[in-house]
């Protein structure tokens, strides 16, 4: 696709201009044009789509699902299951389209928003030079806004040896064309804990997990990381908690350039003397954002943090409220469905005030029900906060957990259901504030804490949404009666 | 498990006696009891558990769920499964206990609540009789309340030839031992295309649904039925819509005692001529409520049909307010998950009124979002009304449906899905009445729409439910940007 044929090549004005074409530069240009008038233009020097399509959500949850299927198969008499992994990785292909932007470019211009290739800086206010991919300049004036959805990227810690052994980031592991023996990853958040699950899946025979903190996906209840581990335990994972890597050293590595096959043995050596050799090392050490080189100082904002943002993804400090951040460069949670939430609003704001109104549709309430889903096995699904976060932020907490091997909605779906679910309530207005699920078939479950979540039901009224029987659902009903069992007993108690 | 065990012979009286103990029967006599002081008995002449436990949901899903897993695998290149059908059978009679209550029973007995075995039937306001198995009678008196949950039982129509020709019903076809070769199953609804959904899939070679009503179905949206008939049509069933069975003819027809093979071939034949030869006939054509003989002549209360309840599920035309009814003879929903929601009403309202109060508990919010999951292939989920019966009720409808084929969830689930979702709305309130998924994974996904339905929560508040990514729930992102851009167009065109 060349860029001509998306954009007048002469045309240097557009209403709106995004920096980063990914899913959520793509929404606030939506959402800024689609009723308004406004037109808008996505400057993207990689791949249209972003991170997310090609790199991250939709190859890993390819590379996931056959997987789950199996193990699903695994744990339940009656039925086997045989994979076949090159197919799966074909698979894996055609959900990132070969790491081919066409349909996406389509589905741009299709919605009425131009397209320019090449990577784009902030010059001055309302600014942007773009930088072709044969290097020319190329400069863009927004008459009403500029939007940063420039995302995010891996970072790599500074362990001795482990820049030059050319470890696997996570695009890499999920784009893998060949499963390698023997896999160290480094870390324990989502992304680790996804990848060795889908490593271990597709036959990695010996994989090891080092991670600094003592449990993993840190982030979550701290039964979630241990559900996780004991699973991947039981499954030949060998995971080093409390551990960092003291020194990695890599035979012969050599860049292939399509970000795959890195060279000879790597000798990886943790802080306690251990040495685990492997054909491959992942780092998912977290992420950093992608704001180090977009001209930021020319408008007065620091470049290479988070950029700060107010209630309408406005970035804070900017004058006349022309800059807007969305994404993981906004650092209010990395997660791709809150990057499109936070460019619906910030596209509606931008719409309203082009119209001289004020945006109405706030990101705060949105932002007090982040969730996740966490694509292992047992699957880890949550909404809001954590008791440890609810506490921290001055809630006055009560809680109540359940065994989901209790259910029968469980008891049918797999053989030694392991699980945990967990309200975390909010006493003064007797609402939940977060919601946690662990186990089998959660993922569509939590919503229904979302909405809880979001629209402040108190526990009263929860009690009359009736789960249906036998789904996984009632847990919400074993939440509740658990719960109102506790408070009987506190009273009697009193 | 012998009566005695459980209950002192010569007792005579308790605060609450239960008839029949199913699901719901045991959550009334524990609502009733457990913080209150009050005692309880469960009469019941089979087995404690009721229907759902061994007869229904449980075996059924115990079925559906291998046969899920397969076809998932089918649907998703890189995974292959293979079923083993005595396997898959006998996992179903673990998950029915192998027709044994022992296991129920030491539940009851733990939560206090005793059990006589036998046949119950009122003979007064407070008074039963209970036919023992040896068909000795003992006379029973309640101190505060009776609640009847005798269940329902399935229909079988007056067709020349069904009833001599010993069909399996669905107490047989979810407890059969063999897979028969040839089945017809009359009937549409849940049961029919459940039990269709698992005897194919379980190996049954020709399969034909005779259905009344022009789709399968029919308490759904209609689309439901369509997308459940078209998969059944793919994998070779054949549907025979608007018609009925004229007569059956049976060779041999003999009853084993055992509720399974039924005799030499069964001759079935269409109203339109059509002639369909088989093994075994499964007549679904909807449940009677076992009413017929529990002596509530002897109350003023006829018996035979759903017994009239208030918002408390207090039978309505009986002084005192010490009757109740929970489950499918009260009629208001026949479904286990609704039923034990009436039992929790009804044990909280007798509780109360044991000590004087006023019960506060209503039934009522519930009932407005019953929520329903039918496991075909795809599933089917629904919270609320569908858009015909909002009409009927007189509400001021706006509706909007999405194609869940559209999502990156569901790309990911299986190659070619096929779902549809539709939400049902309140304009005066602009709230949701009801709510369709259908498509693989939606199963749990059926609970946001309840709870969204029973908390009333208005649609520009739902818009900050974010729906994490990719998931199935983000067909709620799409059906409220669906609905954002009708009503703009609207708007435009106003």
């Amino acid at each position: 696709m060349s860029e001509t044929a998306a954009v007048d090549p002469d045309r240097d004005e557009w209403d709106v201009i995004v920096l980063g074409g990914a899913a959520a530069g793509e929404n606030a240009a939506l959402y800024a044009t689609q009723f308004s008038g406004l037109d808008a233009v996505l400057v993207e020097a990689g791949l249209l789509g972003g991170e997310c399509s090609y790199w991250a959500c939709m190859p890993s949850k390819g590379l996931l699902r056959p997987v789950e299927v199996a193990a699903s198969a695994r744990d339940l008499p009656g039925v086997s299951a045989r994979m076949d992994v090159a197919a799966v990785l074909a698979r894996r292909d055609t959900i990132v389209n070969h790491l081919d932007d066409a349909s996406q470019i389509k589905w741009a211009l299709g919605a009425g928003i131009d397209v320019v290739r090449g990577y784009g800086r902030l010059t001055g206010p309302r600014a942007v030079t773009v930088t072709r991919p044969d290097g020319s300049v190329r400069r863009l004036t927004a008459r009403e806004a500029v939007v940063v959805d420039t995302g995010s990227a891996p970072a790599v810690p500074p362990v001795p040896g482990l820049a030059e052994a050319l470890p696997w980031t996570s695009q890499d592991v999920t784009n893998l064309h060949e499963v390698p023996a023997r896999v160290v990853i480094l870390g324990g958040g989502v992304v680790a804990c996804e990848a060795a699950t889908w490593l271990r899946g597709l036959g990695v025979a010996e994989l090891t997990l080092v991670y600094r903190g003592e449990g993993l996906l840190p982030g979550q209840e701290p039964f979630a990381g241990e559900l996780v581990a004991e699973r991947l335990r039981r499954d030949g994972v060998r995971l080093c908690p409390g551990r960092t890597i003291a020194r990695v050293d890599r035979e012969n590595p050599r860049d292939t350039g399509k970000g795959w096959t890195h060279g000879g043995e790597v000798t990886v050596r943790l802080d306690d003397g251990t040495v685990v050799a492997a054909d491959e090392i992942v780092v998912a050490a977290g992420r950093v954002p992608n704001t180090g080189d977009l001209g930021l100082d020319s408008v007065g904002v620091p470049g290479g943090g988070f950029l700060e943002v107010d209630e309408f993804q406005a970035v804070r400090g900017v004058d006349g409220e022309w800059l807007y951040a969305i994404g993981d460069v906004c650092g209010r949670a990395l997660l791709t469905h809150m990057g499109k939430y936070q460019a619906r609003v910030a596209g509606e704001a931008i719409a309203a005030r082009a119209r001289g109104r004020k945006p109405e549709v706030s990101a705060e309430p949105g932002h007090r029900a982040v969730p996740q889903v966490t694509f292992t096995d047992p699957e880890v699904g949550s909404a809001g906060l954590t008791e440890r976060r609810a506490r921290a932020a001055g809630i006055e907490v009560e809680t109540v957990e359940y065994d989901l091997a209790g259910l029968a909605g469980t008891y049918v779906l797999r053989e030694d259901y392991r699980g945990r679910a967990k309200l975390v309530l909010d006493k003064e207005s007797d609402t939940i504030v977060g919601a946690t699920f662990v186990g089998a078939g959660i993922a569509e479950l939590v919503h229904s804490a979302t909405v809880a979540i979001v629209g402040r039901i108190p526990v009263a009224a929860l009690w009359h949404a009736v789960p249906s029987y036998p789904t996984v659902s009632e847990a919400w009903l074993r939440l509740l009666e658990t719960l109102n069992t506790a408070r009987h007993q506190r009273n009697q108690g009193a």
